[in-house]
């Protein structure tokens, strides 16, 4: 595909999912076919990347602990020039680009300079690394609800969470961002009323092969975290539904390995 | 690919997304490819049937609004009959499975079935169905948590819903199904400490071509519903992200249609 470069083109916010690159969407993919510019996060897989022509152009505006190193007042220039200059822009952001990552204010800025713009919902983390490891976040009987909160949100965020009333809120709760925090968090949580015996877990880059879990409770998940030396990207769930990750959670056997080849084959 | 019908086979809970089936993820798209039995429900998109192979075997165990008319005893069973007899089997469910829609039943009822089991996770409308009305459920300056529940359970529900501390918890509320006790959630809303001013919008279809919404205000969302005769599968969500809906909202020029032509073509 030629693109026109006499017309303004477009931004597509595409999420990459939450680490495996088999959990883009197939609308994603398309989209990075199409690209001629691929602008890219750290937290998106760069296994991606094979999607987009040979020729394309892929910028990385790298974001790491919840902090770019790229201002975001550039990555939104560079769209906006890219798009003008009559290119199809793919802005690939990890996970969804609608919850967290500042996909929003890219959209808005894109909106206020007038060019064209299309957001494809990606799989969250959120709800995937928990899954990764064997934990719904919601259950019939467990939870009827779920909060998703950013743990890298200190007491200068322009919305700092009101630990008050989200610690006791929704039955299962999930903190993107943890490890930064993480003994301010649970400190957080257990003053506002979860109990210390409440189930936890952190799960860092979950779905990724090279994903690694510690499951626990408020009392013990900080020191099982820094035992087992966890890194971002993580995310902490906590609630009952952590305790159906025992049940749930991956034990591959032979068998599977083999129904897992014949799937990656007929792929 | 054949499936060796002497050694158990494997489910894989296959998130189908929230409703445009280039939505789907491509891990979901490739386990449909290797399925020998798919079961799904009505909330799955049935195009996505067009994946699997001709021979396959593609049963519908329905659901609408929030019943099942299939009962939950028996898609656990088909599928354990189903992967004892050697079989891949896909259980194609809307969203993401682990998020409402008794996905982590089904998971425990594998498991205690000893029937080896995946779970595929898929783009949940709770994020994306608010996406496809322009409305990031977090924003830096707006929303830093967001909580999903579901509107159907009533009183006699196993987890029923604790308005009181759900009403004012995160920054964003999402509920699932909403429409059957819409009167009953808005009241919900306002005993517990939601102004009458929050906006609010509901989202029919989100992300479907047949999509459809309407966006005013905890006062003015039931009547907005029900003269824009909104039905099932729907969202609301509440909180002031809601007002960016009329920036970010789709506005579809002819340029972005061009556009869109050259992404489907690339696919």
């Amino acid at each position: 595909m030629k693109s026109s470069q006499t017309r303004t083109g477009q931004v597509f916010l595409v999420g990459a999912g939450p680490g495996d690159p088999d959990l883009l969407t197939i609308k994603g993919m398309k989209c990075l076919q199409a690209a001629d510019v691929v602008i890219y996060d750290r937290l998106a897989n760069p296994e991606l990347l094979r999607f987009a022509r040979e020729d394309s152009e892929k910028i990385c505006v790298g974001k790491k602990g919840g902090h770019y190193s790229f201002p975001q007042e550039g990555i939104n220039t560079l769209m906006t020039t890219k798009a003008r200059e009559g290119k199809i822009v793919v802005r690939l952001k990890g996970g969804d680009p609608f919850v967290f990552g500042r996909g929003g204010e890219e959209a808005l800025a894109l909106a206020e300079a007038g060019v064209p713009f299309e957001v494809v919902p990606g799989v969250s983390s959120a709800f995937a690394a928990p899954a990764a490891a064997g934990i719904p976040v919601t259950h019939r009987d467990l939870a009827s609800s779920v909060a998703v909160l950013a743990g890298h949100q200190g007491s200068d965020s322009p919305q700092p969470i009101e630990w008050d009333r989200m610690a006791r809120s929704a039955d299962t709760l999930v903190i993107l961002m943890p490890l930064g925090r993480l003994r301010q968090i649970v400190a957080a949580l257990v003053l506002n009323g979860r109990g210390f015996d409440t189930p936890a877990a952190i799960i860092q880059s979950g779905t990724l092969s090279t994903q690694r879990h510690v499951i626990g409770t408020l009392r013990t998940i900080e020191a099982q975290a820094s035992a087992a030396r966890l890194s971002s990207p993580a995310v902490l769930v906590v609630g009952k539904v952590v305790n159906l990750a025992t049940k749930l959670g991956r034990n591959r056997t032979g068998e599977e390995e083999r129904v897992r080849d014949a799937v990656s084959a007929a792929g």
